[in-house]
């Protein structure tokens, strides 16, 4: 099992109901919470990766709320990487702090949806995107 | 049609992409924008409400990434109501001041999920919870 230290893994609540479920994100008390700058959704197609990037200022906070996704996070300073897999089944928030790359593939054969709540607003110029070749997939899970 | 004065319908980005598209929820920068306390995920199965509730300090920014939902929202000093339909084919940001009365429901046969960026945290002694049929759930469309 690797780890990085800018990378944490927090546990999510679920709350069952019978007319549909609430799940937990991020409260602004939370250690996680670096400030609020912009909330997004980005979907992958199941077998699909996207990636790599690299931001340079933002801190993530990401959840799978729908489907399944495998985050690949690689540190090129140690060149360490690890892997996550989040969804439905697995509901946990992975805090990324800034200089990682990070690639994320659909799991399910649905709709594998993933939310950031970024500390900052999107900004092309603060991240970077290479081809997926660059860096390696690394195949043990980090959790 | 029907408009309330602390409820806003903004009109999102959806950005295609062969991978999967990406869709904007909330900036910082924007108006609808009143601080950042939770974000959560609420699901509600198909022809299933949830409501009424009240919260008498958020502002709720919700957004429906997945399935649709139809939302009620009562004024009961006006005695007047308004419904929006909220989904992938109708993708809009409802933001709403405190001191309405809210139910929703789900109208998509598979997952119905709204995400709610509240401007403060959860907490039960802000909001008020009375019976569906409390109040009307108006026909008419808001937008």
């Amino acid at each position: 099992m690797g780890s990085l230290s800018g990378v944490k893994l927090t546990k999510l609540k679920k709350i069952s109901h019978p007319k549909g479920d609430v799940f937990h994100a991020l409260k602004s008390s939370e250690d996680s919470f670096s400030g609020f700058g912009e909330a997004y959704f980005s979907s992958v197609n199941g077998e699909e990766i996207k990636g790599w990037k690299k931001h340079t200022q933002m801190v993530m906070n990401l959840i799978v709320p729908v489907g399944t996704v495998i985050f690949y996070i690689y540190d090129d300073v140690l060149l360490q990487g690890v892997k996550y897999q989040l969804g439905e089944d697995s509901y946990y928030r992975l805090t990324i702090k800034p200089g990682y790359w990070v690639a994320f593939e659909g799991a399910g054969k649905g709709i594998n949806l993933l939310l950031n709540i970024g500390s900052i607003e999107h900004n092309p110029s603060e991240s970077i995107n290479v081809p997926l070749q660059t860096f390696p997939l690394v195949n043990e899970y980090g959790m």
